[in-house]
């Protein structure tokens, strides 16, 4: 233990850091003081908040600073999507190590910068610490004048529908670690799915105009997982056609018919959400502007049964929420 | 590098850990969805992170888990005083290592709740990820109808007051490190300081109704270190009267004349303010509730100037700003 108060190295970090940064008038006080300073707002805020870890999300050799910074923001907006409203300000907490120079954290930001900019986020504090591994810490602000999508307005009836598909990232994470193999595009996209998510904040807000405001969560953690997040606090179960899944061409490629990576591997940040029934994947995919897929209902009970096509031969999904096994593959 | 997303252990610990809080009606949604909802705020709003990390900011064995739990939200709530605001939600993200079972993170939530329920803050939001070390993070969020005091309001003139005594938590610190020893009341205070700190938020509340606002900052950093960014934020210098730097009993004991710790120690979480001239010590002390002393005044020019008792023999105080000295006296 060091002394317990700031370095002045880390000082300078941080004042280089956020020097650059713009924001826009809803700020009226910026980094650089005890707290940022928001105007009021005139609707409901929202507050989420993000944590990457080096070795535990991430490796530093597996990608561009930037494209670290960028990811780690994106991560946070998609809890923002998964609500339904506009994220407009976020905090950051850097803790740092010992082996990364100042050009590492400028281009770490710029990822940050750039993503924020790209969302209409301003970036209106920061803090450096030390610590034994570099770790990007996000406390995300969003607002809105509607009603949010809640995970716990699920009722009996609803249709499951998902946005993009699923699983992609599970997939290119493993090829990052050396688990499974593809070629040419195919590992890009796979890659690129894992690397640079995109947060569905457009979807999220055209969805929180339906009324009533659909139940929503992000798939971060996995189909089964976030699923299940959406019925335990709607108190129902859900019965998932697992033919319906989406599942990308570079998926087939590489996995073929196996789809626990779609069900249990994470990273995707995607879209779930339900809808009283009669609405058409055509009409969903044209009003939010990204492809969308029936997957399923939510019925009365509790947990997730997969029902595979035209069969009635139903699988309890507990058997494929296989996380911490497919955890153990990895280091 | 294991599967990037939350481990099922992950999502039962928060859950467990935020299913006892309660929130004020100011709150809408709190814990277990993507964000947390708060009602629209008629006033600013105010928001910072920081950041505790195990062996850099503190040591498992040195204290209890609720008192970490409580020493991480007062840190925060430190930055809200210093702006003179009123402290109303939080976000947790808790890095936990292996080692720590939930009896351990119950104390710390413990804490975190008990201190969150003093300051009148609602805890809104949690997550908990996996790392190499314990790290509590904390976004804090404060609201304000008023002026917001910040650093950069000093003006030439300026008398320079702070709160309580300083340079305590510094020498606490370095007896629980076993770099300095103490004795019975001594001791317990000294550590005391460092382990519980007080965040200001009455006497900073208080100070906000002054007109024009004062400048103010949290000495978390040490004397000379946090009068150092309100100076070069409001571009101006200041002479400070070595000598009335306000140091307690138990300080003297320990240290004798060295004023060192109180000028370069952090964790002190008192308030730094500048006032135009005219208000007394006593006066300012019945006013915020907490001791006030008169340590100096704002100058032209930039930097601090240490003048002891009657003496012309000035010191520039860069001669003092160790702080990295004093730091690699540490592990």
């Amino acid at each position: 233990v060091g002394n317990v108060s700031k370095a002045p190295g880390e000082f300078e970090l941080i004042a280089r850091l956020t020097a650059k940064l713009r924001q826009s008038d809803r700020t009226i006080l910026g980094p650089g003081d005890d707290c940022a300073i928001l105007k009021p707002s005139p609707g409901s805020q929202l507050v989420t908040i993000d944590s990457m870890v080096e070795d535990v999300h991430f490796k530093l050799g597996w990608g561009t600073p930037e494209g670290l910074g960028a990811r780690a923001l994106t991560v946070n907006l998609s809890d923002i999507a998964a609500m339904g409203v506009v994220p407009t300000a976020c905090v950051i907490n850097l803790a740092i190590r010992p082996g990364l120079g100042a050009r590492f954290f400028d281009r770490l930001y710029k990822g940050l910068a750039d993503a924020a900019t790209a969302a209409g986020v301003d970036i209106v504090g920061g803090n450096v610490t030390s610590a034994g591994a570099l770790a990007i810490t996000i406390a995300l602000i969003g607002e809105t004048r509607q009603s949010a999508l809640r995970r716990d307005a699920a009722r009996c009836g609803d249709e499951i529908f998902v946005t993009g598909t699923l699983g992609d990232a599970a997939i290119g994470w493993r090829i990052l670690a050396g688990e499974l193999k593809a070629r040419g595009l195919s590992r890009k996209f796979l890659i690129d799915r894992f690397q640079q998510p995109i947060a569905r904040l457009v979807a999220g807000q055209r969805l929180a105009r339906i009324d009533p405001a659909p139940a929503a969560i992000d798939i971060s953690d996995g189909l089964l997982q976030d699923l299940g997040h959406v019925l335990k606090r709607s108190g129902a179960g859900a019965e998932i056609d697992s033919d319906a899944i989406p599942l990308s061409s570079a998926y087939l490629e590489v996995a073929g018919a196996n789809i626990e990576f779609a069900l249990s591997g994470g990273e995707d940040y995607e879209l779930l959400f339900c809808l009283r029934p009669g609405r058409s994947e055509t009409a969903l995919t044209r009003r939010l502007g990204v492809p969308v897929k029936r997957i399923g209902q939510i019925v009365r009970g509790s947990g997730v049964t997969l029902i595979p096509k035209g069969g009635k031969a139903s699988v309890k999904a507990s058997r494929f929420a296989g996380w911490d096994q497919l955890r153990t593959r990895g280091a």
